[in-house]
């Protein structure tokens, strides 16, 4: 049995969602055609709106309908002096959130991969060094994933940096709050043992 | 920090689809924007074209883009005389899948449900009625969900076939192929004792 076209394509036009394989994208298209008509004709215009409006901050690459983004126009912000480099918006959001921090972000929108041809220029590093050629930055700091491309992304960044005499921090790696040491891998482990703080008593 | 609007809309949107929630949402948004805009833009487009021509079948209630669908326009399986009653779409194409089944089927679109103010007319059974008068129907299977509500709708629906003098078969539930005896469930495992049928060798 076919399914009639409009449904055959919705189904496969909801793949490109990550994480919806075939069984959930038919269960999708089912749903929004029996139960959520206008829920579905909401999120189709939201689509098309935020395809449509949404580009990027030109001062820290993040997803923005402004030319500058709300953190990137806030002064105090830029008047810190405090530089973070994260990945993706989703970073930011997350940084965002634990409310630690009142630098600005520079957003690489991924990591260097020289076998996918993601190289420096890819990833806004030539921008970010103008950005530290021109802006009074005092430090970087760099929250790269732990991952083996986070990591040698981080580096590189690290050199720039260094050329421009600019002090450059990395994120802590540990053992996660409220985990349990029996659960933690050796990788995080082996990180939570090289970089222990000593215990201050007054 | 407050996302930009259109994203902030899309986010609220995606969640109209089944089993997303706040998190996968936002990474599905944020996935669109960062890497999928042209599948974004498409999935936009079929939702729209889906949700604009996609009715309901007239003859068996099933959705499709035709006013008759193509199972119910197939007049080899409208000569079988077999009517199989299902609660959605998504069940035809189940049945459809198996190859088991070459008669005609009625698309409950849901099932009795009286606290929640579904009726026999909202499952379209005035409709199942008139077919069951007007029809050459020899058969009906009644293969609603093995729930409460869907064992109530079979119970029903038995009910106006048998008034119509119509022969009504239930498909059989029992323990899934290829499962284990040992997790099956007490219901399940009593549906098989009761339902067991005789070895004949020759």
């Amino acid at each position: 049995m076919r399914l009639s076209p409009a449904i055959t394509e919705l189904i496969r036009a909801l793949r490109i969602l990550p994480g919806v394989g075939p069984k959930s994208a038919q269960r999708m298209a089912f749903q929004i055609l029996e139960r959520q008509r206008e829920g579905g004709a909401e999120l189709a215009h939201a689509l098309t709106t935020a395809i449509e409006k949404v580009g990027h901050c030109e001062v820290c690459r993040t997803l923005t309908e402004q030319s500058v983004c709300e953190l990137c126009a806030d002064e105090q912000r830029r008047d810190s002096g405090l530089l973070c480099i994260v990945e993706t918006p989703a970073d930011v959001l997350a940084i965002e959130q634990t409310g630690q921090f009142q630098g600005c972000y520079f957003v690489l929108m991924g990591h260097l991969s020289p076998l996918d041809g993601i190289g420096p220029d890819a990833i806004g590093l030539d921008k970010l060094a103008e950005r530290l050629a021109s802006e009074a930055i005092t430090e970087i700091i760099l929250a790269t994933n732990p991952t083996i491309e986070g990591e040698a992304t981080a580096h590189y960044i690290a050199e720039i940096a260094r050329q421009q005499g600019i002090a450059t921090s990395r994120i802590a790696h540990g053992v996660p709050v409220g985990g349990e040491l029996e659960y933690v891998d050796q990788a995080t482990l082996g990180h939570a043992f090289s970089g222990r703080k000593r215990v201050e008593l007054d």
